[in-house]
């Protein structure tokens, strides 16, 4: 097959193609990315910062490769009270997972869970939350983990909400997220959450895909099941991806410094002054839980997600410091964020 | 500003737009994607996977994002012989800080290297290698290790083609690369070698960024300096991605199992597995060093990249071998492939 085109079409084409590309832009200029956010000094903050990095040309322009986004998950990206999602989720397992072990009866901190002692086990500290992590999060292969978190964030729900927890993140994050993306950012979660955990839902959530995805991780073997290789989680701690884990984990993972940051706990404050040790035009962001009625409202003395350093920081620094309550008109999705 | 285009201006656009896509299409399938491969089986098996999983509609498409090629880095993208081109900067980093360590001249296996006693340093053994390789790749910051290796690279030569390591890259595993990412293949680095050396190189000389380099990782600490945040490589191993450790770094540091992967050594033998033992259609490739006239010729004795155990399990299972010789036109990039 031979193709010929004259050259009057091919000219009408390009001008029609290039006049269409205007019409696109000058629409474009007159669509709000971020409107579920509150217009201020903090929206205008991460607006005028994309606008710089991404001006060609411009004195704080960083080409498309550099621009590396790191958001933190919970707290920052969906909601973090009364308990982290997947500490609910373990629990559920220590449940679920009882009659196999009829020694956890008499023994702590898994006799508390079942017997709904919250008193023992919140004594039982963090060596108790992390023998429940172990427990609970090793002795299968990774395929069947993954199936397993998915199938309980498809039915389980959060006990003032009442909704999925997939359905419990922000409306202003997605918008962020997307806004970045549009502006050739690569956007990755680093939280001290577990890796394989938030994996299972990011993409179909935040659209950021496995690969994309930082946290805490537990250690694996490859093993042959029947000729049949498989990934075995053990129960123990490979990395930690938080505080000043969480540099770390961003060099581990990503190995770029990131340009911009957002978190909302002391846990990020590592990660928001590694970003803006960089050179040249930083993003750095925390969200603060400001809003008792439509979410939570907390900082320095909450035992979850508790921003107190971090915060004297931002303000002292001059980082952006979202007010949830006045800089955030919507909270969560209206409609459901998994299909 | 309004604009204002003609339906019919609209119209012609479109169908020049139309037509001009055809057509470079048909451009396009005259083209050899891979002219430094030798017309036969085994480049047709790479032309024929990459049709079948890309093609819509067929019974083997793979959706984009699932489309994540593995491919281990030393013997299989650049030269390996006589030593791991890391191992010798590894060597000449001894040498350069040996004015600091006195106690060198009289310790093993530093002394070995500093007097070329080639007997010692080899029957000091894998103990004495992990030894050189922590003094030489700890006690700095991740800023000034990776100035360190890009200066090194720079300069250094291979003591048989008298190449920047750089050059010595395979020119048929570039075009590998490039049909893949034209085919919105995700490539990912997956060695045995340090993750930060490689990261240092691997974008200039194989455009993968170092997102996408999963090697093995020392331990690094955050700590601050004049008030200015540093990573500190510490000299201690972090994770080792060789042989069962490859699935396990795919899983950290990728969370997707590839569909398609390529090796050169025993230590490709798990990562090939583990591929393979996926759903759907998969590719698994070894090189074959066969040429010692072009290149190199090893295998089942090899002291650097042993092939015995991968390439028994290749011609079993019926993965693809890359006979060096015989299916590569050219080996180097015949321009520098660093600037």
């Amino acid at each position: 097959m031979t193709l010929r085109i004259s050259r009057r079409a091919f000219l009408v084409a390009t001008l029609a193609v290039g006049l269409l590309t205007v019409a696109s832009a000058q629409g474009q200029r007159g669509i709000d990315p971020l409107p579920s956010w509150s217009d201020g000094k903090v929206k205008q903050s991460i607006i005028d910062f994309v606008a710089r990095v991404t001006k060609a040309g411009g004195p704080d322009y960083v080409k498309p490769a550099e621009r590396i986004a790191t958001i933190d998950n919970d707290g920052t990206l969906w909601v973090e009270q009364p308990l982290y999602t997947q500490f609910v989720f373990a629990l559920d397992r220590v449940k679920a997972l009882a009659p196999k072990h009829p020694e956890w009866k008499t023994t702590q901190p898994f006799q508390a869970v079942l017997e709904g002692d919250t008193k023992t086990l919140e004594a039982s500290g963090e060596k108790g939350i992390v023998e429940i992590i172990a427990a609970t999060h090793s002795g299968i292969s990774t395929d069947d983990f993954n199936k397993i978190v998915a199938d309980w964030l498809a039915t389980a729900k959060h006990p003032r909400f009442n909704r999925l927890y997939t359905d419990l993140i922000y409306q202003p994050m997605l918008e962020l997220l997307s806004l970045l993306r549009a502006n050739d950012f690569k956007t990755f979660i680093v939280s001290g959450g577990g890796q394989e955990f938030m994996r299972v839902f990011a993409d179909k959530a935040y659209g950021v895909p496995p690969e994309q995805v930082v946290g805490s991780t537990g250690a694996t073997q490859y093993q042959m099941w029947d000729a049949s290789p498989v990934l075995m989680k053990l129960p123990k701690v490979d990395f930690v991806d938080d505080g000043p884990g969480k540099p770390v984990g961003i060099n581990k993972f990503i190995g770029h410094r990131p340009i911009f940051a957002f978190g909302n706990s002391d846990g990020d404050k590592e990660m928001l002054e590694w970003t803006a040790a960089g050179r040249g035009a930083r993003f750095m962001g925390l969200v603060h839980h400001t809003d008792a009625a439509r979410e939570y409202a907390y900082d320095r003395d909450s035992k979850v997600g508790k921003l107190d350093k971090a915060l004297d920081e931002a303000v002292a620094k001059g980082w952006t410091v979202v007010d949830m309550k006045n800089d955030w008109k919507t909270i969560f999705p209206k409609v459901k964020a998994t299909p």
